[in-house]
Formats: C-alpha cells, structure tokens, sequence
C-alpha cells in the first residue's frame, strides 16, 4: 500500500543483495518512517520479539524469510541440525500467533526436497518469496470477498457513509500487502463506496491509534480514533454498521484469539444486533484444536508496556509514566472470541459461518 | 483516606480561613501531590471543567461550596438572581453528573429559607458542609453494606484473595472520602479480609491508572493496573470474582450512566456469569428518567484527550501525541450500562435490585 504516495510492502529483499532482508521497523510510526535491515537469524528473533514487526500475516512472512537466513547461516556440516534450531528460535518468539509455526513447517517440510544445502538455500529463498506473495494475493481476495458486505450496507444507506469499527491493527501492516480486516475498507474504498472507520486505538501497544490510523491516513480513509473504552456506547446509538477484526490464531470450530479487547466487542456487536467479522487467510487457521478459550495459549508481555507509553513529543519519541511508580500491571496480549459471538469469517477462498462446518465447506481438504 | 499516611478529605474549608475552600488537585497525580485554593465562582467552574475535581459526589460537593462562595460574592441587590445564575454556570460544566444540579438545587432550595443576603450565606455555609458531610457518610454506608458481598466470596474461597475488578475512579477521590465502589474494599481491608483489585486504566482519562491505583497503593490494598481491554479475558479465566462500578447518573429504572467502557465490562461479567455491581450514593439516582441509552446525555469531551496523553518522564508532566496528527479522534465520555446487566445496587440504604422496584423497597418516599 502507500506511504507518502509510494508503493511499499511490509518485508522485502534489499534490492541488489538479496542476503538481506529490509522491513518497515513499525515501532516508530506513526511518527517516523524507518526502513530496517535484517541480516542474522538473531536480527529476525529480535524484530519478531521486539515487534519490530507485528500481525499475523507479517510474523509468518518474516519466520519465512528468517529461515531462508538461516539457511544461509548454517554451515555445510549438520546443516538439518541447525535449521531445526533455527526454527525452535524463530517459534520461540511470539507463542500466539500460529503463522509463525506454519511458515517454519512450511520450510522445514520444503527443503526436505533439496539434496544438497546448496539446493536447500535455493528452496528457502523461494518458499519465503512464495510465504509473502501468498500472504499478499490471499489478502487481495479477502478484500474482494469482504467488500461484498461492505456494498450491501452501503446500499441500503443509499450511499451514506458505512461506519465499520475494527480493533487494533490487522491492516497492511500485519500483514504482507493489504491486510486482512482493512482489505475490505480498501476495495470498497477503491471503488467509490464511502465508508468511515471507528479505530480502537488498542491499548497498550496501541498498534490501532498508531499503526491503522497511519494506514488509513496515508490511503486516504476517512476515520476516527476511539479509546476502546467506546465502541459498546457507539453501537448502542447506531453509529456502527459493522465490525471487521482480524485473528492470529482460529480454531476449526471458529473461535478467534485477536488482539485483547476484541472479545469484548464481540460481545457488544451481539448484543446490538450488529455484523461482527474476521477476516483472515487460512493460515491462521489452527485446525488441531476447537476450544479456543481452553487451547490457546495467551502470551504475557511485560507490564512495563502497560505501565509506561511512548508518544511523540517535540520532535522525539518519548517514553511517559502512566501509573504509580509501585503499582502492579498485567499485560495479557491477546484474548478470545468464541465462534457465537462471530457472524462469518471472511477467508480468501470466501465467506463462510464460524464454525467447523462453515470452515470445512471452504477448505474440505481439512476433513 | 490516608496521603503518606495522613487523612484527608478531597474538599475543605481552608482552616482559619473559610471564605476560601482547598481541594487536592486530581490532575497531576499519581506523581505530584498538589492542593489547590478555590475563592471565586470562576476558580469552581474551572476547577470542575477541567477536571481538578471529577467524580459523581465530588462534583456534587464541589457544586454545593461553590454555590456557598456565590453567595459571598452576590451583592445585596439581585441576590437571588445572581445565584441563580452561578448556579446555571456550575451545572453547565459536566452534563452528564446528576450530582451538580442535585447540589445546586439543593443550596437554592434551601437559601429560600434564608430572610436576608446575610442569613442566606449562612444558609449556603452550612449546607455546603451538609452536603460533603453526608457524602462521606453515605460512602461510608455503602462500604457497610457492600463488605458483606465482599465476606461471602471469601468464604466461598476458604480465604484466598478475592479477585474484584473496578473501572474508573469511583473511589474517595471522586467523593468526599471512602468512594463508592472502594467503600465496600476499604471495608474489606480494614476488616483483614484478603482481596486483590484489578484496576481498569480508562482511557483517555486514566482515572484508574492514575488515581485509583494512587488510593490503593496509599491505602496498602495490593492491586495490579490493567488495558481496559483485558477484563473480558480475565472474567473468561475465572480470575474476577465481582465487579463493583461506580455510577455518574442512575435512572429509576436502574440503568447506570458511568464512565465509558463500563458497559462493556458489565456485559463481559454477564457472559461469564459474575456478579456486577454498582456502587452508588442515591444523590446520584436521576428519579425523573426510565430509560438510560435514550435520556441520558453523554458529555463529549476535546478530541485532543485521545490523541494525547500525560505522563511523568525526567521528573516532569509530558504530554505526548499518540496518533497521526491528521487523524481525528472523538471522545465520548460515558455509556449506559442496562439495568439487565446489573446485578445490584449498593446504596447508603442496602443493597437492591437493579430495577424501579428494587430502588423503590429502598426509597419508597420516591413512589
């Protein structure tokens, strides 16, 4: 998507080397753009860990690519070995998001078919591109798959702005191109629909008043940012004609773990009668579990994060305190929303019923 | 309550001087302990606005010295007039407390009796310390009733903590002492009864972040501050075992006006079938009004407090910028939480249902 009118993805290969691998570094936006390089496995871990880079999508592309360093990495002798630690280290850094696991598999299982660690660099660099390209083409659909729901509502306003509230930031950012819960708001946006975007800001990383919100700017998408606080009294009044919300782990019954808050607006969504969806490509889909509230782990991150922000002021990043020095935080990252609370999921193969059944009429081959 | 161990009230009359009342200016704690002087209407309508002072019973007390230094300054001509104006420009400072004009209605009413402009700030002198008296001593109540909710659960758990979420601050800084929902832990506390608070931040303000973490950690109560986000996923995993709120404004009907988000924890504690009260002086029931999401109006405060936020860096207040500067923000400052999700009231009275005849066993004057 665009960034000062410029075409840009989340992760690419540094043009002219293509042993390094550049990313957005999103922990300065929106108030500064950072290009950053990643050269070691080590670099990888880190931006992963330090969410450097964020999201679903994102987080399996540059597992691919980290791979495909490591690859580069390993010597000649025990050069399984090493991938397979290579892969424990990438796992090891975000224990929610289930992309991470899949593209490690993912290449694992595909340099199997390499003889040599020659023919196995050379397939790692193909899966990762394949990982991102993927990533970005199942975006794509989800978008001319979401924007059908957005063009119904539009209708029946006859043209009025469709206000769609989403939480955090499951936009372009998240994810390789286009991202999930935005893609939908960017094709119906594309195509002359108008919409109006409520913006969690998503505490307390606030990857919502941060990372959408810089999105939408640069593409031109009106919105408002709204402290997460607000989204139950906004539905109450009609001012929300529909949820989209992305997911970094379902289960095959249909159960989201997103972002933390999310399942709170599901619950507010239901009990206003209002359309709540996830859109997500299948590779988010755990499809060895079905009780997501009992099987998902839900990492901890430190309380730091909750206890302190960073803002922009006078032209720095600044880091501020927020609560008494002694106090106790928790900062539990992400929750879960059971499958009854959401109206559909919106894949890349379509829309279909949070449930294994609606899941399992799209992609049978999981039966 | 105790500040570095000494009891103080959040409003007084200066000693040796009463023509001059002291408040603890809210705004820069938990960092700085600042008191500040009020002598003139204007210093009461600025003290109120921008929140040096916040909280249905505070307001209400605040409201009713304000209207007592109204009427030192009134003239001896048009007395009566200009109390009634100071008194539309007090209620016209927050629109959403039902206190401020339950306190000026109050001081008005009772001036009637007074023969002359002198009798009449005797009057005013006197109900204005009526008014911050008999808010502590309600608070104080509720703390009574509302601790034996508190007992029932800790002997269900055989002792072990008693896991108690709150939004916002209902507690002694938003009254006079004691609070509303901190009554019933005070309470508890005092008593040796083990509890643990979870303290929603609530945003944008930060009312729990800043200043119920700051009670609670002057008090000795153990406490962890959380996103707002995050109450959903910790009533899903059996780590809350009562919620208790406060309420700017409840209908006689039981719906609950209070800060924004409330109503997104009070369907999360219904969901998963954990008791939700509302912790609430009856100077706070609107006895005119039956239906909350339609009647009460929901004051709408600067943008600029959501895409801001104040912190405490290098010694010093620092307000950073959170969002893209472009990017607009709303900032609604409560919802309506339906009386269906309350599971009660505690009052100065006892402890009732969430409905008009559960208030009404406890006020019948009011039938």
């Amino acid at each position: 998507m665009n960034v000062e009118g410029k075409h840009y993805r989340t992760i690419w290969l540094k043009p002219g080397n293509e042993k390094t691998v550049q990313i957005i570094d999103q922990r300065p936006l929106p108030h500064k753009f950072v290009i950053e390089e990643l050269k070691t496995v080590e670099d990888f871990e880190k931006a992963i860990k330090e969410m450097h880079v964020r999201g679903a999508g994102l987080i399996g592309a540059t597992a691919g690519f980290g791979m495909y360093i490591a690859a580069l990495e390993a010597g000649k002798e025990n050069f399984e070995g090493f991938m397979q630690k290579a892969g424990e280290r990438l796992k090891a850094t975000r224990p929610t998001a289930v992309n991470l696991a899949w593209a490690v598999e993912r290449q694992l299982e595909a340099m199997k078919k390499g003889k040599s660690p020659g023919e196995k660099i050379e397939i790692a660099f193909k899966t990762a591109k394949e990982i991102a390209n993927e990533d970005a083409e199942y975006c794509k659909r989800i978008g001319e798959h979401g924007v059908k729901l957005i063009e119904e509502i539009s209708e029946r306003k006859k043209g009025e702005a469709v206000n769609i509230l989403t939480h955090c930031n499951a936009g372009w950012l998240a994810f390789v191109d286009f991202g999930s819960a935005t893609a939908p708001i960017y094709a119906a946006f594309d195509k002359g629909i108008k919409v109006h975007i409520w913006i969690d800001e998503t505490r307390p990383r606030n990857q919502g008043a941060r990372l959408t919100a810089w999105e939408l700017a640069e593409q031109g998408v009106p919105h408002t940012v709204i402290a997460d606080n607000t989204g139950g009294h906004l539905m109450q009044h009609g001012l929300v004609d529909l949820c989209i919300v992305g997911s970094d782990r379902t289960t095959r019954t249909g159960d989201v773990a997103n972002k933390i808050g999310t399942y709170l607006k599901g619950l507010a969504a239901k009990d206003n009668g209002i359309p709540f969806y996830v859109a997500l490509p299948s590779s988010s889909i755990d499809w060895d579990i079905r009780d997501g509230v009992k099987e998902i782990p839900i990492e901890e991150r430190e309380p730091e994060e909750v206890k302190y922000i960073q803002g922009f002021c006078n032209g720095e990043m600044k880091k501020v305190l927020l609560t008494p020095e002694k106090s106790n935080a928790a900062n539990y990252a992400f929750d879960v929303t059971p499958a009854r609370l959401v109206t559909g999921l919106i894949t890349e193969r379509g829309i279909c019923k949070a449930s294994e059944e609606g899941i399992l009429a799209l992609f049978p081959e999981k039966k």
